[in-house]
């Protein structure tokens, strides 16, 4: 349990928060802690968020589709992390993507009610809550503003860093050629042309159905820089 | 003053807050209120967000440029409204846009250490800034989710809508030609045929270098129906 704790402090969540108010927040508060084996489903894509969910072992895969084109975004989360903070509250309590256990995988969970408790129960968490909400709702607004070219790169780099939670890995996109297209507002020329770009300075690599993000770092700099 | 508390009772941070409350809160923390004539500068964007603000009486303009390109947002708020309350946190404490004054208008405003005891003093505030900064941030993945068929009108309505505060009226947005193209990675006489089609459905107007949404709804529909 001790290294449990050692693994919550990391969380952006607890970042600051001391061992006694840990302590004491693990005792007062209901945690649970689930095992999940290897590529067993942890929630799906449009469940209800009823609880907040920390990584406390192993790693999970999120899988992201869009609503109306055959186009995923998978990413991998490893330990320490908060899975989906910002849909517990606001107007979509649902889930964006499914979770799936990536080898085997503890997660420690809260009740939403039990969460808010835990926000009123020391400064530091409702500081780390705010900062944490509040750059999700500001990246939104920066990668637009931030548009240098308008070019197919540029759109496909603000997409992917859109859909990527902060210090996910293994970053990929799934994709039917035709709807990617259709995500990009592009032809198929003009895409093959893009990903051989990205693909030649390393950035991605890419078949004909899968994309995979070799240097998430690089294409984050194509629209942030 | 009486109906200063009423209009930040109207405020979705203080929405569900008693009058109680609300006067004890007045009573103990340092609000100040803030006069501003016709045209004049409230903040500028890239100032520091220091204090959170609130519109208490008359209407303030919001001009958000981008970064590299000259295309800006324009947008009015009117009392009740807070400013900008995704910027005391996070990345980014700066402001995206700057505010003037349209016509006299009256700011209530709290410093931002102030504002963090207002959070802590009473729950619903809590869950209030939950609600509105969790929305903010979902924002930006439904609509990348929420892309249908890749087309610059869709593309246009994402970018406006992105970039609207929620209950704003009279959005714009001034360009030049040019630079309107790069920022929808699109050519002249597409993006004048996008905006022919708007236009005649009246969801916008515009002229060579600015568009004035007619009908934020319809134009928000393209994207989220």
């Amino acid at each position: 349990m001790n290294s449990m704790y050692q693994q919550l402090m990391q969380l952006p969540l607890f970042q600051g928060v001391s061992t006694d108010v840990i302590t004491a927040l693990v005792e007062k508060l209901p945690f649970h802690f689930l095992k999940f084996r290897n590529g067993e489903q942890i929630f799906a894509a449009g469940d209800q968020c009823s609880h907040i969910r920390f990584i406390v072992s192993g790693r999970v895969r999120l899988e992201t589709p869009c609503d109306h084109l055959r186009v995923s975004l998978l990413q991998t989360l490893e330990t320490p992390h908060v899975l989906a903070a910002e849909y517990l509250f606001g107007r979509e309590t649902t889930y964006p993507y499914s979770a799936f256990a990536d080898g085997p995988c503890g997660i420690l969970q809260l009740r939403k009610s039990d969460y808010i408790k835990m926000l009123a129960f020391d400064k530091v968490f409702l500081f780390n809550i705010l900062n944490y909400l509040s750059s999700g709702s500001q990246r939104n607004t920066a990668s637009i503003l931030a548009i240098k070219d308008g070019s197919v790169v540029e759109r496909l780099a603000m997409i992917v860093d859109a859909l990527t939670v902060t210090g996910a890995t293994d970053v990929a996109v799934r994709f039917k050629q035709k709807d990617l297209c259709v995500l990009l507002g592009t032809q198929r020329t003009t895409l093959i042309a893009s990903l051989d770009k990205l693909a030649d300075e390393d950035i991605v690599d890419y078949t004909s159905n899968e994309l995979r993000v070799l240097d998430l770092s690089r294409l984050a700099e194509l629209i942030h820089k």
